[in-house]
């Protein structure tokens, strides 16, 4: 949204938009960035970002190494602490290292932001290392198994925001035709599951079961891993169980979310012909 | 420092400062603050608290939920992107995990900010919360083994600035004795190590080893637990050992740290004699 205050010109952007902007900059691979570089990924004026980026310094929001600045140690801290006030994460905790336990795999917990999930947890082992996921990390929703259990059981507009923006192709098997894509979620409302066979990464397999009572989903559990395709079966039901298990100790088992699960439950979905589905999982490159 | 300036009434905070007050706010147990909360805590005139919370909602760094108000999604990513940019963090990781498999207990890497201890990274078993640190969390210096570590083979004016805090019992095997307390960064120096005996936390004991070359400490690694007492003695060279690891993958086997390492080597300490070390054992409540 500062985005645009910049683009229209309408509004001018106040020191804190223009510092978040500054900060957003450094949303890339490369930890460390020049003052000009800070400048050219954000579009302040040089005279204005130098200013901020001092400021940001005295915060400690940001750290200066000679003519480089990174991150700093505050927002680190800041950063912490949002994760452990986070209150979906601190109930999913203990549920998602019992997945991870159980099942010796990768194990995430996402929410869908836009067109993107944000991972909020990640619990592996220390050479998980070939799933290049970390907390606080984005993907596009519409070819993680996350982001498929999250609009299946979602809001239809995000579903159609997802497909205006394109269904790119990661590997060769991301599903980019809108017409299979909207298959795939069908097939999870189904299943009460969804998977990523390949779809993100070469050689990365995952399943995910959305996080809801009987409403919309509002995150969802996800189990990773390099090769695990012939897994994946048997582990489904664990992660939609593990997902019941968090619902239950954010609500409670028998009690309704009372204002915190959205209202609308999704109309029942015509449950697609075996037929159908096999002549799509055909037509890709799935078979 | 902000803190200075609102007390003088000498600068104006700018925006971005007391975004940083308003933000400092949350920084307790209680994840969710109203604003007359935040106005309490921060000490910004209701008006402007009102005005800056609004714009951090817009940010993303803040979230609303009705009348509270909680760290927001933004936050937890920029944080999260701070932490896998830290340097010293990466270099360690594969160390820390390499620890923690080997040991079995809660790992930690620490840096020192003022008289406090700051966790960058936590490696454990979901059942380790019988300690309760956290990423981004802070202890004060004088009762961890971490802190120690560092001031012992620190700065001589920090070590004067934590004796002048004060060394507050926090159980009472606690060293809140300045003489103690010196003499126990002696013994560290020599030792290479410094120990915790449930000195922050009842039944928490830890072990921990300066992150150095032969200059000063810059963090420190440390192994803690529930009532391993019995183990630290063995698990103190395999801490210094991964000290060792994570300076070389940051420093290189022989290299100088060039410009990395504070220049002051420490002047040599002299060795306490064993008499004096076990009186002030006994006269402590350590034996």
């Amino acid at each position: 949204m500062s985005a645009h205050a910049v683009e229209a010109g309408s509004t001018p952007l106040s020191l804190l938009e223009k510092a978040a902007k500054a900060l957003s900059a450094f949303q890339g691979s490369r930890p460390r960035l020049t003052l000009t570089e800070v400048v050219h990924r954000s579009g302040l004026p040089r005279s204005s970002a130098h200013r901020i980026l001092d400021q940001l310094v005295q915060l400690g929001w940001l750290e200066r190494e000679g003519r480089d600045y990174r991150l700093g140690m505050r927002m680190l801290e800041l950063g912490a602490l949002a994760s452990h006030h986070n209150r979906l994460r601190q109930a999913a905790l203990p549920h998602l290292h019992a997945l991870h336990e159980s099942t010796g795999h990768l194990v995430h917990l996402t929410v869908l932001d836009g067109t993107e999930v944000v991972y909020l947890e990640r619990i592996g082992r220390s050479d998980d290392a070939s799933v290049p996921s970390r907390v606080g990390g984005r993907q596009p929703a519409y070819c993680t198994a996350s982001g498929k259990a999250i609009l299946a059981f979602g809001d239809a507009a995000q579903v159609d925001q997802v497909i205006r923006q394109g269904l790119r192709a990661r590997t060769p098997r991301t599903l980019t035709r809108p017409e299979f894509f909207r298959s795939e979620l069908r097939r999870a409302r189904e299943r009460g599951v969804a998977f990523d066979y390949e779809e993100s990464y070469r050689g990365v397999f995952c399943v995910a079961a959305p996080l809801r009572g009987s409403g919309r989903a509002i995150a969802a559990v996800s189990v990773c891993g390099n090769g695990v395709h012939r897994e994946l079966e048997r582990i489904a039901p664990m992660v939609a169980g593990c997902t019941r298990l968090v619902w239950q100790s954010m609500f409670g088992p028998g009690r309704p979310p009372r204002g915190q699960e959205p209202e609308a439950a999704e109309p029942p979905v015509p449950r697609e012909s075996m037929d159908d589905m096999m002549s799509w999982l055909r037509s890709s490159d799935w078979m």
